[in-house]
């Protein structure tokens, strides 16, 4: 298995990237493809000890940073590292594509290049969550804002069978992102939506809040991208508002640092739950191939996780299955 | 000043409302009207030593649930302790009333009783959150779904009217949620608004995203209260599971208690600040008169901030600024 890498985006490229797929291909059986400015990733590499056949570099000396407006930027970058990647990926050269720079970009990527899928209305970014319960998948975490109900519905199917197949969840609980939990409460969309999600192929369970998301009430969250996003912020935010406060609590003197060695394991495993890094990137799911983004803040152990579920992603053939279900969709609706 | 209390509403009641009615007269100088069953406040009052004619009760022998369809319960339950309350309010003989009950319940007596102020599209529920930075408000934390851009504004503009004069804040800045910080970044909702805030009345700083909340960017958060309950309630819910954690982490065994005593100063201060029984109520904007609502969940610490917060609404002459503001934009409007 190919896994191609955007090896120039993000904060910490092309170091994170380059030590990421050297430990990838030593510890995961699989090969892969660097994109990017061929010397810089070469004088990198030099710098590790791997099988040499297993890392190839290909050429990339563009790329679009996290100010251009993606979707322009992808149409005039031929030579982006991201675009390049999207291509390699579409003409079968490699078997999944991860990129932690410019979301936007690799949406747009992902849509104008690899393409979606026949029936799929619209690719939805999936991002798992730390929980009470374990991990959560969020869908849709800020591809699309402005949706349509049918959207919702295919958002909670694609993230279905993603957690199925990559989680290893027999039957993945779905709940609609709503202001209450009885069927009367939501906004326009979700009031539309929740008929349909009760008719969809999917294990719904009804409407759930915003106490629902660590708590870890369902499997799959759906809700437009707006919202998602908005969820997502605002978790990593108070994540990261909190552990600097526990830390400073921690430093503030040697008292305090005698304190914390007593209680710096368990602490240290709770973080590690609620650590991004574990999780690996966001899929785009609705794609014709398996597209990951990346945390843009992404360290190497960070985008490991990421090239592990890449390769989950494929090995688990996650995109036959939503062809299948899609498919199956709209010829319900035609016949 | 007299305060009037839903007595009746909230997990706590009556025990709570009573108690910090007790604790409000002697310490805030107010008066309070307890508003619920005769018998059984005058019961629990029984348990208090207080000055007798700062306190009064007004029989209601009903309450609504929080099972109940809000509206429908407003107009048919005369004697519910909200709606009782509520008529008090409107007939003058309170200045400013509180309920810890069934929210919907109260918006509808809010707005169906009370009244909206003329001008005032929609009435928002506003809250307090815990940041970085101090509290900051999010506006509207829930009453309106499917707002339009003239609701957003409004908020803004009777957000930060609030936070100058109950929190004294000299010129609040006011963020527009979003999921992006561009100015074309957003949905169709806060893209119409962004160039609207440009124009208002407010020292508005842009779009915000879901990390600002916590972080504290800016004193007033403007969005549609769906997208504002969904965010209000992910926070409580992320508390609720970090304070679990750290508290199961600190209890695990007698090592670790005992490092516990260490840093459990810092973490107390550090909790207290985000805690939202510091912070009083939500003030409902928007109705001719103060209407606070209380977290269901309030015991009598946070009621007695509620109070303390009622006081305070009063006192500063919100209402009065929120009439000449919104009074004003209509004439320009008209103009």
């Amino acid at each position: 298995m190919k896994i191609i890498i955007d090896a120039m985006g993000g904060d910490h490229a092309p170091h994170a990237p380059v030590e990421a797929a050297v430990k990838a291909v030593k510890e995961l059986g699989v090969e892969i493809i660097l994109v990017g400015v061929t010397d810089v990733l070469k004088k990198e590499l030099s710098g590790y000890d791997y099988p040499k056949d297993k890392i190839s570099i290909a050429h990339a000396d563009d790329v679009i940073s996290n100010h251009e407006e993606p979707a322009k930027a992808v149409r005039n970058k031929k030579n982006a590292s991201v675009v390049v990647a999207a291509n390699m990926l579409k003409n079968g050269e490699g078997d999944a594509m991860l990129s932690m720079g410019n979301t936007g970009a690799l949406l747009a990527s992902g849509l104008l290049i690899v393409g979606r899928i026949k029936g799929v209305l619209r690719p939805a970014l999936a991002t798992l969550l730390p929980s009470a319960k374990g991990p959560k998948m969020l869908i849709d975490a800020g591809a699309n804002t402005n949706c349509k109900p049918e959207n919702l519905v295919q958002f909670a199917i694609m993230g279905s069978i993603y957690m199925k197949n990559v989680l290893a969840i027999e039957s993945p609980t779905v709940g609609l992102m709503s202001n209450g939990e009885e069927e009367g409460k939501g906004d326009e969309l979700t009031k539309e939506t929740f008929p349909l999600l009760k008719n969809a192929p999917v294990n719904f369970i009804g409407n759930i809040e915003g106490r629902d998301v660590m708590e870890g009430t369902a499997d799959v969250i759906t809700c437009d991208g707006f919202v998602g996003n908005v969820i997502l912020k605002t978790v990593e935010g108070m994540g990261h508002v909190v552990s600097q406060n526990v830390k400073g609590i921690f430093t503030k003197s040697l008292f305090t640092k005698i304190g914390a060695l007593f209680v710096m394991n368990g602490l240290n495993e709770f973080k590690q739950t609620m650590d991004y890094r574990e999780y690996g990137g966001a899929p785009l799911l609705g794609t014709k191939r398996p597209v990951i983004k990346g945390h843009g803040s992404s360290d190497s152990k960070a985008v490991f996780s990421a090239i592990y579920q890449a390769k989950k992603f494929v090995e688990t053939n996650v995109i036959d299955e939503i062809v299948k279900n899609i498919s199956g969709m709209e010829e319900k609706k035609n016949g």
